[in-house]
């Protein structure tokens, strides 16, 4: 393991949800482990007048409920705190960033890291205030969060005004989907045997399902929802970072560019959906009043905040192909939704069957292989197959196979946010989108938005606590498919 | 599970050590699973002039040394008796069938199997006598043990007296090998699953490595061993039969000439070993004095019976390839041998490694995939392969894959023997080797004898307690191979 140079990690928004949800609590367990060098240090602001010490308390309280009470110990905590530094900074205010470059002064040469934690609407405010305060040294990251605007212009607007300050490079776009342990392991497994590359294609490839299902609605966030939905919300980013490392042919290295150069690959390679073309392959949907986990819970019209007329969807199901020699004519199922039945995450690769079954009737029946890569809410690969049930006579059995290893191995999983801000302090970009990206992401959705504006009439209703609207099912049924839903 | 009909299994040489080692365990085990028909019958013939009772005696002194406490309840032994008869029988002589015949009387249409659990010098002679006392009726059936011939016209000798009594498909040449769960499990990962078949050919696998390696030495059969020599007695059925199940195409489906002609596609595709290319291409060894586990015992020369100047091996390691379409050029290495280092019997698929590694040098080191059936001491498939190791650093690390799944599923494992018993008395050959398999393994291996013969050097020596000679290693050493040691 290579040790860390000494580093500035600038948190804006550390009192946000984020900040006190992941990334202190990450960062802590980081210091416990002993990863992070001496002389790196955490300078958390926020619009609040807080003082260190108030900080400090509040950081504290919160990382009691959050960590387990043997990780919380008072020789790391006394010692964690020593990095801890705050500055009252408000991003439309020029003054709290004299404060911050009087923080930072005399440490240009060490490694700077500006986490937005906050409200994109934010980022280039706060970029250009750091730009006019001389802190962009030639050492700094900046960390953005989604969403990365709201169809390509907006993208294209924020990236360059941020491009005008940071280099490419020094632009950490951050998912943490891709910093799930079970990602990485794909890409281990797909690139680190040669069992599964060749078989990795639409030879042997009936179909790609990703699915990301929640149960939480749209509460306390209602106003940025009800613009937003689900296709720019999560389809944009998550579902479709999932597909490129799902899709994407060998990279020639693990270094950034290369991977990025392949996802990139992929997310032109999507057949556009246009249209009446993207009416037929996309399912709309809205949540009605239902129940989750045997709790009523409202319909979407209902939540405070939303219009009782909005046509915002909270689920949308669709289907895409790639057009490329490795997936031509392969269903790419995404699916994801708010006040599902399940919260899920998981990418599910359905083989075809075997062309020809010797094991017939009396042997017993065969089901096609399926490696499920489930996100949510536990981490885990498993592969379905079949092999023979002990015995004298030539019964097959359906069995999963683990594929994750983690029990194999001691030690807690790293969060994704974890692993993420190790990335950033050690400047690999490998997990983080690239400006043409995201632009090739807004262009692909953009015409789905369009069509769907044409067309003009309202998601399908749903009840809360289902798996969406029964188009979504008819979306795979009309090729005999099915979500996967076991769990 | 389907339910036998009655049954007569007349079983030739019940005192013997095959009979009581596997034989009569394997049916006591199938009777107190309530998987015997009320009306089958064992009938244990011998030389010996034994009475039931005293026959009976001796079974249950044998059962109770080799079957678990709990397995031999009294009241399974009491119904298990009422199977049994004895009747003396010497093969060179005609009296003891008149005795068979009448312990058959009237059960002309119920499935009858003669087990021929003798030495094969009395397979002839024993059919001749069946025939000759009209015992061969339609529902008979014959089950032959190896060795069948020292050579290809003594096989044809043999078969043809044979077949001159019973049809082809009534005779049951063993190996018991093919009994084994996990050969029958490879079968079902192959052909009941997409991942494999595809894998499976030159494109993808470096190499196939048969190995069968015994602790024993020659004691008590030193006379018949040194006539025979490993490659007669060890290569020309078991080695060559599991490479068939390993080698052949997929079947049309699981019945016994489907599967059997497959086999034979793959007997006859073995490139030949004629002259200086099997000199080139075989290492025969001899063991001299050693120890195993740590006892000296004996070098193959002093063996009592052996003469002093044997140059019978021991020991054989050859290299072949397969003249076909999916294997051409992938080198299969068989190897067998006597005083070994461990007793072990496994089949080992070497997958090319990946043709180019993105997780380099400092993200730790990749091995090539590995598939190993273990057929002995226990049984067990896994897969060698690479995964993430969990944390924040894209490192690999080797795991094995069990893919047996034995411990998924509740219940003692078969015995092979239990389980190609059974498939004798339901008329199931799949497992059973055919005639013109028979003739092809012998066509195959004679060369080889004869260039030996030619040759006329005596065998390398190796101690006792290792893998064999140097040689044996250097064969794949000149193809940058190795034999797979690891437990």
């Amino acid at each position: 393991m290579e040790s860390l140079a000494p580093f500035d990690l600038v948190l804006f928004g550390a009192t946000g949800d984020l900040s006190m949800r992941k990334l202190l609590p990450a960062l802590y367990r980081r210091h416990s482990a002993g990863q992070l060098p001496d002389n790196g240090r955490i300078i958390a602001t926020a619009r609040s007048e807080l003082d260190r010490s108030a900080f400090i308390e509040r950081v504290r309280e919160n990382l009691a409920t959050r960590l387990a009470a043997d990780e919380l110990t008072e020789g790391d905590w006394q010692s964690f705190t020593e990095r801890l530094q705050f500055v009252s900074v408000d991003a439309s205010e020029p003054r709290g960033f004299a404060d911050l470059a009087e923080a930072l002064a005399g440490r240009e040469a060490h490694c700077r890291v500006f986490y937005l934690a906050v409200a994109p609407r934010h980022f280039v405010d706060i970029c250009e205030h750091l730009n006019d305060h001389g802190l962009v040294s030639a050492q700094a990251r900046v960390v953005l969060e989604k969403p990365l605007g709201h169809d390509l212009a907006s993208a294209q607007a924020i990236s360059e005004r941020i491009g005008a300050i940071f280099a490419e490079d020094a632009i950490y776009r951050i998912d943490h989907y891709l910093g799930k342990e079970t990602v990485q392991n794909l890409m281990a497994l797909r690139f680190g045997n040669m069992l599964f590359e060749p078989l990795w294609r639409r030879d042997w490839v009936r179909d790609v399902q990703i699915s990301v299902a929640e149960q939480v609605g749209v509460s306390g966030r209602a106003g940025f929802y009800d613009r937003t939905g689900a296709l720019r919300d999560m389809v944009q980013n998550h579902l479709l970072q999932l597909l490129c490392i799902i899709a994407m042919e060998p990279p020639t290295s693990i270094e950034a560019d290369a991977v990025r150069d392949e996802k990139l690959k992929v997310l032109r390679a999507l057949t556009r959906l246009e249209g009446k073309d993207a009416l037929r392959n996309t399912v709309r949907g809205q949540y009605r009043a239902g129940a989750i986990n045997g709790q009523p819970v409202s319909g979407y019209l209902d939540e405070e905040g939303v219009p009782g007329d909005s046509r915002t969807e909270t689920f949308v199901a669709l289907r895409t192909e790639l057009a490329n020699w490795r997936w031509a004519g392969v269903p790419f199922y995404l699916r994801t939704g708010k006040r599902l039945q399940e919260r899920t995450a998981e990418i599910v690769v359905n083989f075809r069957d075997v062309p020809h079954s010797i094991f017939h009737v009396t042997y017993g029946a065969g089901q096609p292989n399926r490696l499920v890569i489930r996100l949510q809410p536990d981490e885990g690969v498993r592969m379905h197959m079949m092999a023979k049930s002990p015995g004298d006579q030539m019964e097959l059995r359906p069995v999963a196979l683990n594929l994750d290893f983690a029990e194999a191995f001691q030690g807690r999983q790293a969060d994704a946010y974890e692993r993420l801000l190790m990335d950033v302090l050690r400047g690999r970009l490998t997990l983080f989108m690239r400006r043409d990206e995201l632009y090739s992401a807004w262009d692909w959705i953009e015409p789905i938005l369009q069509a769907w504006d044409t067309a003009g009439d309202a998601p399908k209703p749903y009840t809360a606590g289902t798996w969406g609207p029964a188009a979504s099912s008819a979306l795979l049924g009309r090729e005999d498919a099915s979500w996967h839903e076991e769990s």
